[in-house]
């Protein structure tokens, strides 16, 4: 049925980060909504961000539009001009091929949640402060191609 | 800058519904995001029901899935299979071609908030409820294609 039984949805703390950058979001829980909700043209993200933990590496993608937004509890949004403190009913958009990276990080004591929407396309992803780069179809590699 | 700032984007209740069936939604006021945040792949709309007000007349999507993010407040989803209380951080989602016509409805005393996404693209459009129909390129007809 449309509303989403979002408890009955597994969730996890998987990325495919190599072990290197992996820590940083191992308190990221999700659960993709849209696979079990029939979903095609965009993907859906229920994200819970404990005390400590990050969203993502700091990115951008080159051909995918995202979207966040905040229900719950507080995290700072860190991007090329600064820290902004976003909390329930903030929204906050990343037009694909802008290059700003941006990251989402729980420096509260308490858990934040936010959905997060995203084109379910591949296509590069850009890790600005890392070595670390998204080739579309060949998956994450040091920037000048090499493996982890 | 990535962050939103909500206020500052104009707030309609603007409706390209024939007169009969636009007083439903006269108290539905929202703001588009995508264009001045510069998505394209998605439309995404900040949505404030005053009490009383419907979010659209019931309807479904051939082609365009569509996800509702409660921010504040409750309101009721009614589809085929019935009536749901929203209220924050539940989430509802309509993938397209899925012949569940669904409305939020505000039943309470306060406004309620959400955000409502779904692919920009134009498609025809369903209304199991009341004669009307959209048709891909010619706008509202009744359901017979007749002008209103």
């Amino acid at each position: 049925m449309p509303k989403v039984d979002i408890e009955a949805i597994p969730q996890t703390n998987a990325t495919g980060y190599p072990a290197t950058y992996a820590s940083a979001v191992s308190g990221r829980l999700y659960r993709r909504l849209a696979p079990p909700s029939g979903l095609t043209e965009f993907g859906a993200s229920h994200v819970v961000l404990k005390p400590g933990a990050w969203s993502s590496q700091r990115h951008w993608h080159e051909d995918e539009d995202e979207i966040v937004i905040m229900l719950s509890g507080e995290a700072i949004l860190v991007e090329n001009d600064g820290r902004h403190t976003m909390r329930s009913g903030d929204v906050a958009v990343f037009p694909k091929g802008v290059e700003n990276g941006h990251v989402l990080i729980n420096e509260s004591d308490h858990d934040c949640v936010f959905i997060a929407i995203g084109r379910p396309a591949a296509s590069d992803c850009h890790y600005p402060d890392i070595d670390m780069h998204l080739f579309n179809g060949t998956g994450f590699r040091k920037k000048d191609g090499s493996p982890f």
